[in-house]
Formats: structure tokens, sequence, C-alpha cells
């Protein structure tokens, strides 16, 4: 390896969207002397008031990403739906992009993901293209069955439950796939890093509990409860995930392990992820400076966890719209090892992700009652119900 | 204690300095949803980097001040040599300048903090004021001493030794004390946080070496290797003085532990300090947010020490002047358990503290040994040698 030698600004880095995604990643990034430029329609983006240059457009805007790529030392991205076609014309140009618009490709479709992963033998549900709406094509298939939308599908949006026959008029009427329906025992949850370099490193397997009604993450618990054996087979095979896609940065992988304890990979995030943020306090290495070490060719960094931890999302609360109003704030901070983050969206709307908690506590039942009491006292509405 | 409701952002705080704590202070303030204003003649100095908004200006410029403590719910600052007088006037009619300009103008003159500890019954060195320049003062207080200027001093500056008669032609002619010299075991330090309700926290004690010959900070060891029994008394120590001197915020408490086992006051820092950067990284709350907590009169967070930690400054190297170059980073980052910081200073001038290093190790020796790896390997220079 030549030795490389930094200026100040160790290098430029362009991030696509500017949520809460975006926001940590360029603390980190901050922190460790990088400048920062954030390509985002919105002004008052979350990520933009701690970076340095915000480039304001929309993540389709051929022109605008092109100006992020070539103003940019290295280009990243905090969403998968963004314009592939004029990254990839730009990453053969040689800019640098990563993950590459070509792993990306493959991730925003979600038949396409899951073809890559069957191909390279690892275990995902059954799965079959939609090709026609007739009642018999999923008669063979077998209910009951998830419709997944093969593209623009977001924290629960673009799927759909078909129990049985009855249900068929409920899909949705786009290029999507139909996948088993698994009997799941838990979700599972890995992070993992791989570097320009090819080296590769693996977060610790948490465990994800929803709330059913709202399919969104309800508590993360970092370390999963599970087998020392099913830890080190669900490792593996999201190692072998991330290869398969010639991934570069940091991905989180969700998995089922179903209740006979087969282990089947439900969906890749090619970017830091909502079960990897408990790494930001847990672990040696956050998941955001991973993705930054991995992305601009640096040694990764530790994974070990520091602490068993908890994490909950702040979701605006059914029934309020508007500038956010936070109750319970202050009996939350008295709570032992609470970290909490805001995100700083200007308007809340009901389960829009609004900030998150996370507890550390040596012991993890404690640290799961913690963040349950967070739960019922944090709230997040806003002056006026609607 | 009544039920406070915050909304987006949970409240404006406003510091006065935008170097490296004012950075580091307004990350951790952006994290938790603050609007953060900061107050610096630098348009690009390290915190306006990462905070909403900068007023141009100087430390002691009246209006400056005034314009920023009235946009501000809270005022802070991160460094000591500012305009009290001001402040306090501020302070006077209510609005919430915190720690106190009080405590502050004490802690600025060395002779009245020194005053103030020694009336509040705490220990520190043998000190006198400098009545006089003539050599039957100094023979009556006896050779060797230290001489402290009472305003101004920082890094060393405003300090000399004096060994012996023949040294009194090196002593500055400006407001002074001086201080016996003491027969130095260890230098130890610790932090400690006191918010709005009187409620107190201490972090863990630690050990700094020191670099002789430039007198700046070398080694900063977490936790401290000392008995349980002299924790204690440091800890207790330490906090007393942070009520003597009716502080809100953080504090740096620098001590002396003499060879026979004494423990005496050095000083004391009224804001986040450099042998605190350590908690970022290693115990559950960091300094900055510490502050951030007791300023705003929320509970204090856990200062448990999640990892021992070893802490290095990464200083402009003697004979470089200009736009930064930075040797080794790639091979700095691939030791096991380094967090670099990059404070974002254009420009490096010998010994400026340009950023600094944590290594996070469960084995403190192995956390000692990669530091000085560090410091070997890691340099800050710039394009022409000067």
């Amino acid at each position: 390896m030549t030795k490389r030698i930094f200026g100040y600004p160790i290098m430029k880095i362009g991030i696509i969207g500017g949520g809460q995604l975006g926001k940590m990643f360029a603390q980190k990034a901050k922190q460790m002397g990088f400048y920062v430029i954030i390509l985002d329609p919105n002004p008052e983006c979350p990520a933009t008031q701690v970076a340095d240059e915000q480039i304001i457009g929309d993540y389709y805007n051929e022109n605008k990403l092109k100006e992020l790529v070539e103003k940019s030392d290295v280009t990243t991205y905090e969403i998968e739906h963004i314009n592939t076609a004029i990254l990839k014309e730009l990453f053969d140009k040689g800019y640098k992009i990563y993950p590459s618009p070509y792993s990306l490709e493959i991730i925003q479709d979600k038949l396409k993901q899951k073809q890559v992963l069957k191909g390279a033998n690892l275990p995902v549900p059954r799965f079959e293209k939609v090709e026609n709406f007739e009642v018999s094509f999923f008669e063979k298939f077998g209910f009951p069955f998830i419709q997944k939308a093969t593209k623009g599908g977001y924290d629960g949006r673009g799927v759909v439950v078909i129990k049985d026959k009855n249900d068929l008029d409920k899909m949705l009427r786009v290029d999507s796939l139909i996948e088993e329906f698994v009997d799941m025992g838990k979700e599972l949850a890995v992070m993992v890093a791989r570097n320009l370099q090819g080296e590769i490193k693996c977060y610790p397997v948490v465990e994800m509990v929803f709330d059913e009604s709202a399919n969104i993450l309800d508590l993360l618990i970092a370390p999963a409860r599970i087998e020392k054996e099913i830890e080190e087979n669900v490792k593996e095979i999201a190692i072998k995930a991330v290869e398969a896609l010639d991934g570069i940065g940091i991905f989180g992988i969700e998995m089922f392990l179903t209740k006979d304890k087969k282990i089947l990979i439900n969906e890749i995030a090619p970017r830091p992820h909502n079960s990897g943020h408990y790494t930001i306090e847990a672990c040696v290495t956050s998941q955001f400076e991973q993705h930054l070490r991995a992305i601009c060719g640096f040694a990764l960094g530790s994974t070990e966890l520091l602490s068993p931890a908890v994490m909950i999302n702040l979701l605006g609360e059914k029934g309020y719209r508007g500038v956010p109003l936070i109750e319970g704030l202050e009996e939350v901070l008295s709570i032992e090892g609470v970290s909490f983050h805001f995100y700083g969206k200007r308007l809340t709307s009901p389960y829009r992700k609004m900030g998150h908690v996370t507890i550390v506590d040596d012991n993890l039942d404690s640290a799961i009652e913690k963040a349950k009491k967070v739960k019922e006292r944090l709230k997040i509405k806003s002056e006026v119900e609607r």
C-alpha cells in the first residue's frame, strides 16, 4: 500500500440525502476533519445543519448529482431511491462512488437482490416474480404469501400480506415478487462493513422487535438473545451476502430466524441502518465511522461491543402534525444510560422518525425495561392535534 | 419539579469561542436537537463548521456578547478569557449564563481562585501574592518556586519556574502569585459536573503525563494508576472545589499527587477540558453532553467508564507552519481501538492543537503502547518547512 498524505480537509465527502442517516454520518466525518457536502431538496434538512455545504436538489436530478460527484473526492448516499443511471456513468468515468451504483442497482430491485443472493447459494425465503395476476398463479405458489413491490418500498410501504384467495384484490398492481410467509421466531439484523481493499468486519448480531400494527421497529436489542452457533451462522451468511453484492461500505442485513431455527435473508440496505444506531454508544467504532473508513479505503475499526444496548425510535405520535413538542424529556434523561438523539426535522407527523434513544446497561434485561419506560414517557406531539 | 415541554429546537445554546471545545460541544448539542450559535472572530473556526449560526466578533466585544446572550436560551463558553463585566450585567438581569460569570471571574484570576479554595479548607500548594520584586520577598518565601501571572495564562504561557536567586530576572513583570515547587509524583485530573439543581457527578480520576520541554499534555491515561483510597480523596476534593466556586456546568480539576501522597489542587477550568476528551469514546456520557445537561437543568448522565482509554493531543509539528499535511493517518487508523479527531483548523503551527486521538483497549498497558506508536507515526506538518 502506498502511503497517502492527507491535507485539510482530509477529503471531501458528498452525501446524497440529508436525513438523519446523513446527519449522523456528517457529524462523524466532521469529527475526523472531512469536508461534507449534502445533496438534498430541503434547505432545512437534518444533515445540512451539521455539514459544510449543501447542493439543493432532488436525488434524481442528473445535473445536481453530477455537481455533487465532481465536487467530492468520494460520494456516498443515505437512501436507496436515487438515480443510478447517471451515477453509473460517472462511476465508469472513474469517480469514486461507494457502494458502487452497480451494487445499488441490484439492491434497489428487490427481485434482482433476491436472485443474486439465491445465485450465491445464500438462504432466502422461497420467492417468485409476479408474472400475471391470475388466481391460478398464486394458487400454484401457495397461500399465505407476501407481495413486495420490486422498487420504491420503504418502512413497510410497498408490502402487502395476502392470507388467502379473498385477499388477492388487495394486491399492488406494480412490478413485484411474492415471497413465502415465514413462520418467524425472531427478526435479526447485522451490520457488515467491507472496505476498498476487501477487508470485511461484522458487528454483533442484534434482535429487532417490530410493532406489528405500524410495521416499524419497536425495540432493537444488542446483542441478540440467540445461541452462539446461530450467531456465527448469521455472521457468515451476512459476510457472504455483502461479498456477493461486491459491496463497499456498510450494509445492514436483515434476517429471519424461523421457529425451526433456519436463517433466511430478508433484505439488505447498502448504507448505515436503523438497526446499527446502537453502535454510536455501544461499540468501539460506530457504523458511521466504519462506513467512512470503508469508502475512503482506510482500515476498518474494531466492531467490539463495549456494553449491551437497546435502541428505540422516537416516532411522531399518531394524531399530531406540525412543529414538534416533546413530552417527558426531563424524566427520560434522568434514566441512567440514556442517550437522546433528536434529528432536527422541522415538522412531525404520525410515525415519522423524529429521533431515537439508545440505552446502555451492563444488564440487557434492565436495558429493555428502561427502553419500555422511555417509550411510555417520551412523546413527540405538536401544538395542534390533527 | 414542574414538567417542561420542549419544542424544536429543544433550546438555543450560545457558545462563546469556536475552537475545538466549542466544536465538540456543538456536535453533541446538535445530536440532541439543540440550535447552536457560536461567537468567534474567525468565520472559519472549527465550531462554526458544525453549528447553526455564527456571530462574528471578539470575546471582549460587549455588543456581540449581548447579541449572543439575548439570542440564546442558555449561554456558555469554551474559554476563560472573555469579558465578564458585561456577562455579569446580563446575568444579573436574569439571562442564563453558565457557569455563572461570578464563578468565572474567580477562576480567571489565579490568585482569587487559590484564595477561594484555601478559604474552603481545600488543599492547595503554598502560595503568596507577589507584592514587590525585592529579593528579600522571594527569599522569605523560599526557592525554588513557580511564578504564575494571575490573569491570561494558558497552556504554559504566563508561568515561569524560578530555581534560585539567579533566575529572578526571568520573572514576569505582571500581577502574579508565587507557588511552592511541589515534589510531584503524578499529575491527576478529574472532571466534575454540577447541574442547576445542585446534583453533582464525578468522572474517573485520570493521569496526565506531561512533555516537560513544551509543558503540554503528552499522554492522558484513564483511569489513573493510583490506589483506591487516593482516588476517593481526589474525587471528594474535586467535588468540594466545584461547590466552593458555586459551579454550574462541567469543570476540569487538575491536581498534584506529591511523592509523599499528598493531594493538592493545581488549577480549575470552568469548561470541558482536554483531560476529559477520552469521555467521548470511553464513558457512557461524554463531558460535552454532561455540560449541556448541567447548564440546561437536566439530570446528569452516568459517568461510568466503559473501557480504559488513553488520549494524546495531535500538535502541529515543530518547524511547520501553513495548511496542514497529515502523515501516517492510514497506519494509525489500522491500530485497533483508535478514534481520530481532527479539528478543522485551516493552518498548523508548532505545538498548535490540531486534533487528538483516543485509544480504547481492555488493557491499559496495551493502550499506552498503542498511544506511543500513534505519537511516533502521526505527524501534522505542512507543505513548507519554516
